[in-house]
């Protein structure tokens, strides 16, 4: 039986399964908020401008920068507070020379203003002025709209495996639903006449199934769906029978038999065949 | 307001957490074939060995090893094939000197034998007589009783988080039941006024809530099981019995606000409190 010592390095063997294998790959468009180590099956396209509106990333005061040039803590810039940009809505002030509005963390930046002032570097003078210690630059403190993601900006790539931080990153822009592609079913056959349901008492001889339970725990880790196909005796028509009803239920099947020169999984005359 | 400026290095602050945490880890007795990825309460001990009896590591024949002492390619030793060992099962015959009997990698061996020869190093020259072209020593090619693991031997300790060859092994020795901790169920509450839901069009000034669904994610991966709490406004009380509802039906809660020196998410009144 030489014939059977045929065997190839890991590399070699998987580079010939691969180039037999016809990939067969189906999607479904699912909610991301439940796609966490999905694949993507389409690439994921903004289609809005994230900021949407100018946002401060400081709490402290909107203001034109241009009225601050100059300011020190020796030589401060004095500002009317004329109210305060709400957080969730479009201020309904807009910021004229020597003005200003309280802004949070998040808010949308008033008409007018084009920097924000760090609350750290102000102080109060009186319940509608400030003194503002430090000079701003246009833009400072301020994320501009699209300044994160424009829109038409490629998000994901297809075949991207979903992370935490790309859930939220979607939710971000609306895209509440995605296409990914379906988890692969993969068969398990455990064979033997010595493998026995683990549930059970070994007999002298026989042993209890790992690998449906050790493959199982690698195709689920994998993103896969395990279909268990149980244990079948070394009889190479029930092995056929197994595995080809198996795999009419599955995208892939794995099976551990005859890793030697042992043909008892087989009769000879199915060999020859 | 600077006592708000009171902030901590990550590492500090989580040490000082962890001062005022009370473990509230309960338990739970799972199957062992659906535990992947879950945490053991109880160190796990073998019940019994494993391999459970004397076990042929190799296709070839169960042999009394004395009997090929000297053998080589020239000089090769003749032993009469009695029978097959049978997977599954006992062997019926046992090895008596001369002697040897057909074995397959996992067969166990039969009484008398004391040694493996591999197929590849065996001539086949009568349907029952072999040549043994090689000696091997005694247990040469032969996995003994308990070798892999004896009873009582620990397996798994307590806090081990279980891979897919955990579970093949413990199904392995019969331990089709563990006891694990639960999955922490870690409440999320979003907040703030400008938060609205992914799933709706913002308005000016809002944003779409994000970390719903990355802390969810990353609370998914670490094993938690995700309490969303909805999205809370600015308001002290709204947020105080959201709060408590939540970690009423939690082990732990995330949520985010008041990150700088801002103080809308609490009455003045509160603060002082």
């Amino acid at each position: 039986m030489p014939e059977l010592f045929t065997v190839l390095p890991p590399h070699e063997a998987l580079h010939k399964l691969f180039t037999h294998l016809t990939p067969r790959i189906s999607t479904e468009t699912i909610d991301t908020a439940h796609a966490l180590n999905r694949v993507l099956a389409e690439a994921s396209i903004a289609r809005s401008p994230l900021p949407a509106f100018p946002r401060s990333t400081m709490d402290g005061y909107a203001v034109r920068a241009s009225d601050t040039f100059g300011a020190s803590e020796a030589i401060p810039a004095y500002l009317t507070v004329i109210g305060e940009s709400p957080m969730g809505s479009a201020p309904t002030r807009s910021v004229e020379r020597g003005e200003t509005l309280i802004i949070h963390t998040g808010g949308m930046l008033p008409d007018g203003a084009d920097a924000v002032v760090m609350i750290e570097r102000t102080q109060k003078t009186t319940d509608t002025e400030i003194e503002v210690m430090r000079a701003v630059a246009p833009g400072e403190n301020v994320l501009q709209v699209g300044e994160d993601v424009r829109p038409g900006d490629p998000l994901l790539s297809i075949g991207h495996l979903l992370r935490p931080q790309d859930l939220g990153g979607l939710m971000a822009l609306g895209l509440t639903s995605i296409t990914v592609a379906r988890r692969p079913r993969v068969g398990i056959l455990a064979t033997g006449d010595e493998v026995i349901d683990p549930y059970a008492e070994p007999q002298p001889g026989q042993v209890r199934d790992v690998n449906t339970y050790s493959i199982g725990g690698l195709v689920e880790r994998a993103g896969g769906v395990v279909q268990a196909g149980g244990i079948i005796l070394d009889n190479f028509e029930a092995l056929y029978e197994a595995a080809k009803d198996l795999l009419d239920r599955s995208d892939a099947m794995v099976l551990s038999a005859g890793s030697s020169v042992s043909v008892r999984d087989m009769t000879s005359d199915v060999i020859a065949k």
